[in-house]
């Protein structure tokens, strides 16, 4: 059991993007500082860290000249090179653990794992060739979606088969990846409830937000979820199931379908999550610093919120509303400090407090 | 009339200490860079500062490089020698602008500046000598409070008169600085409110917040402050009236006391302010964005409070207290990172969350 780290320690932090950013925010309101690294330039990290390395994922000697600045590491994104966290790991604690990080890398390994504690999961099967396909689409039936079992985010390395004919384009989309298909849920709402866990093993969650998604990419999320009490028991119990079974230290994001059968894992982050951003102004203690409190040895906030919030991400063109949602009360405007504006690209978030 | 800095733009801070890291850390939000200009080693805004200057402020080449490297400059800290800022000026725009500066730099001039536009102030008198001394004393009476005019804060600089016989000791005090004399004013509470303005024209103020100062070091400030709403409405009115006159651009922090004949300005602050830090956990926009939106053009924060807050310094060895702090619901806990922990420091501060 670890103290907590004291004023003025390092948290190394892998990743340099707007969940970076906002990780070292919070380390510094703890008095921490962080290191981050980042193979691309001029990431959004880099205005509001301690240190910044800019270097590849497999720079042997700048991965160990960075585990060696800092007291531990983290990370803002799950698709870390293995290799990179080796050498890591080394020498310096990583916080969540290489199994959270291992099972939620894989979406075969990570249903797996929800379905052997007792979670409910979309049916899915493995995929690796044409056989396995035709048997799978068989038993699921269609629609259903083949995925990647590895780096897929906000939609990316998805397949969509709505009819058994759509099997070879979408065996081909996959480049060669392993796969694995999965069925649709017929759902009513998503949810993401976000829970952390300290290496004292105090779990906290905050209450479960509703999402709504645009092209595949969060678009709001509203607090609270229009959900029965129980289903938000049901939730805490999960997740609190998913964190102490992978002996997890810090926070995670646990996306949820709520369904005539209760809630179904659609998917969990090992991190901080897009659907957390709200917790910036609906409570005491946000995502970021909670997740920070977690790897630091801190007493976890309680999850208690102030105010119902409805988080909006900005994407793309959607800068082009900052100017008005500037002037709207009751509206906190985050920006990522991205120059370029691209479709797609996430450049900021507002919360609106609703009271 | 400047158009708002758009993303990515660089604003210059004069003062590295924890001011400057929070409005750092604002900046941000709003997708823009900080650059750091201190004389100090390691100051706590470094750790989240795009780009930090360590040079005294008598360094002409650092000074230049700084200004150019920079859209606009603004200020942590008033004692700025005009030196410094007679260089910058001549490079890129200073805000909040010179003239308020000047005035909350000069005890008398700050007074005399107020008296002018028809404000209460406490009596005063210019002191220069022995007889000026002598004379004040018998005008304004005793006790009373012989101040420096320049480069006092936080109790520093100021030598206290019960009696006429204490006259000798507190000019020597004052080891050849102009001081003045300022009278005791009976007042039942201190409060203070803080108030923006930005190149439009556009004000805004938070309600004003009650202050209780332990040592000469602000203790505590709780919002809403126990005061008729006459008072609030005076509070805004005078701040307003101060903002304008000096076509101020930034956040201010007016402390006034509160007596049977109305509210008595007490001091100003061309920044913002320890007895603003409660708007980090109470409002949408907080003291520090407000600062920055104001400076770099945006539309203010309308000051509306989402939550009542309780905010608390934590001075020296109450940094003992933070675990406890850390586990106190509804406490939002906010240190500057400062390693080396000294009587009379401050290392941070938290903010109580009431509703």
């Amino acid at each position: 059991m670890t103290d907590p780290l004291p004023t003025g320690a390092t948290i190394g932090i892998l990743g340099g993007g707007q969940l970076g950013r906002m990780l070292s925010v919070a380390a510094a309101r703890l008095g921490l500082r962080t290191h981050i690294y980042e193979p691309g330039s001029n990431p959004p990290a880099a205005d509001v860290a301690h240190a910044v390395t800019t270097a590849p994922y497999d720079d042997v000697k700048a991965l160990t000249a960075f585990a060696n600045s800092v007291d531990l590491v983290t990370y803002e994104f799950e698709n870390i090179p293995t290799e990179a966290l080796d050498i890591i790991e080394a020498i310096t604690p990583i916080h969540p653990n290489r199994r959270a990080l291992g099972t939620s890398q894989d979406r075969l390994v990570e249903k797996n794992f929800l379905q052997d504690i007792g979670l409910k999961v979309a049916p899915f099967a493995d995929i690796t060739n044409d056989a396995s396909l035709e048997s799978a689409i068989a038993s699921i039936g269609t629609p259903a979606i083949l995925k990647t079992r590895r780096f897929g985010y906000d939609g990316k390395g998805q397949s969509r088969l709505n009819t058994s004919q759509d099997a070879a384009t979408a065996l081909a989309d996959m480049a060669g990846a392993p796969a694995i298909l999965e069925g649709f849920v017929n759902f009513s709402i998503e949810i993401s409830i976000i829970a952390a866990r300290n290496p004292q093993g105090q779990v906290a969650c905050y209450d479960p937000g509703e999402n709504i998604h645009r092209d595949g990419i969060l678009h709001t999320t509203t607090v609270p979820a229009t959900i029965p009490s129980r289903l938000r028991t049901d939730a805490v119990l999960l997740a609190a199931k998913i964190l102490n079974t992978l002996e997890y230290v810090g926070v995670m994001g646990v996306e949820l379908f709520v369904t005539p059968q209760g809630l179904i894992v659609n998917e969990i982050a090992p991190r901080v999550h897009n659907s957390g951003h709200w917790t910036q102004n609906g409570c005491a203690v946000d995502q970021f610093e909670q997740h920070i409190r977690a790897i630091a040895g801190w007493p976890l906030g309680d999850g208690g919120r102030h105010s119902d919030v409805v988080m909006e991400n900005l994407i793309g063109a959607d800068m082009d509303k900052v100017p008005a949602l500037a002037k709207e009360p009751n509206c906190a405007v985050h920006l990522y400090g991205k120059v370029e504006t691209k479709a797609g690209r996430k450049m900021g978030h507002v919360n609106r407090i609703k009271s």
